[in-house]
């Protein structure tokens, strides 16, 4: 009962955005947030009676514009973004294995989970791993585009991702089928394209599944290397 | 650490379903499930290890086939639905201050609220309550068929969930607004039909809302009766 952590979806974009909620105190960070959604997030925050004390990406998106720089404005919450992932704007710059302090006495681990972007960072908290587009349930972000590496993604996955502990809950930025949570225990056993494949066969599968280009990438990249807020650049 | 609370959403019947689990012993009820997400429904159970003990409805509904019937035979749970339901072929009947156990030592809690339906029930767990139809975030359910009565859903929600702790969350089977969760304490202040309005002034609301009847009734109703699986009676 001293915690929570709540998903939120996006239909539009098949986002999801985490509150990681400190109940004695009260305090929360957003993760992912989707501009559009800024009124949903707010309701939220509002019903429960919470402070946002940080706003945190785990990359720059090319699907959706980011609600971080909106919520930073309207709560107050610091804006928490990988370092290299280069979004100048935000207060903090998180380096891999940089702490985040929330609530009582609430830590967030900063994993750099390079691959889907070069910068793409996974976040633990507690038994719970905030994937991004790194690790999908039974999938994985793409690596065809924005700084990706096939090979670098396999690494992030297999090394810092596969090495916690199987009962940790898997939370991904997204999911087109329905689902909402898995374990790494799960992925590392089930996952389609990342279990039980070697590197070699695993950047071959990713070389050719031929995506189209993401619809949102000229306006969306762009847009959330500003925290969202272009128009006060 | 010790418990989790999942929701999950159905897009085309805007339904919540709920998971609760109890991580020690990996045990779990589901409540209010969807017929035709009885795969999504298995996929968390698999993924994150668990064993069902109790499916469980809040009333019959009118506007989704449950998948408790699918879900009781396909992981050998016990169905637990509302005596005043009459859903004969549930296992156990539960009447209003009945609890359902599970896991090492939790402890649901049958609350009747009679009003959206004259068996309706919501479920207190832990800090959390599980309103079905009867309380909606900044709503409530309908009161104009199946049984449904005004008075009595106002008194319900006055006297059996105001009444709990302001900050017991609030979880509804519905939201058609992409809301998620609320508290007693704000729906009790901020409710758009029950905060601030007396019982006769709310009997005329309800009275006055003329909304169409519900497409799926003539087929969800009959086949809620029997747990979801007509064919089989």
């Amino acid at each position: 009962m001293e915690h929570e952590l709540h998903q939120l979806f996006d239909p539009e974009s098949s986002t999801f955005t985490y509150l990681l909620v400190d109940l004695p105190t009260r305090e929360a960070v957003v993760v992912d947030s989707v501009d559009h959604l800024l009124e949903r997030d707010l309701g939220v925050v509002r019903r429960l009676g919470l402070t946002v004390r940080y706003v945190v990406e785990t990359h720059a998106h090319a699907d959706h514009v980011t609600g971080a720089g909106l919520l930073q404005q309207r709560t107050g919450a610091q804006a928490a973004t990988p370092f290299k992932c280069g979004i100048s704007r935000a207060d903090i710059q998180l380096a891999h294995g940089d702490t985040l302090r929330f609530g009582a006495s609430e830590e967030i681990l900063a994993i750099h989970t390079p691959g889907h972007t070069s910068g793409s960072t996974s976040y633990r908290w507690r038994n719970h791993v905030l994937t991004g587009d790194t690790l999908l349930i039974d999938g994985c972000g793409r690596t065809d585009f924005q700084s990706g590496d096939a090979g670098s993604l396999y690494d992030s996955v297999h090394e810092r991702l596969f090495t916690l502990p199987e009962d940790t809950r898997v939370w991904p930025a997204h999911d087109y089928k329905g689902n909402t949570v898995s374990t790494i225990g799960h992925e590392k056993r089930h996952n389609a394209r990342l279990a039980g494949r070697d590197r070699t066969a695993f950047i071959e599968l990713m070389a050719n599944l031929k995506l189209p280009r993401p619809k949102l990438i000229d306006i969306a990249l762009p847009a959330n290397m500003l925290l969202g807020i272009p128009h006060a650049a």
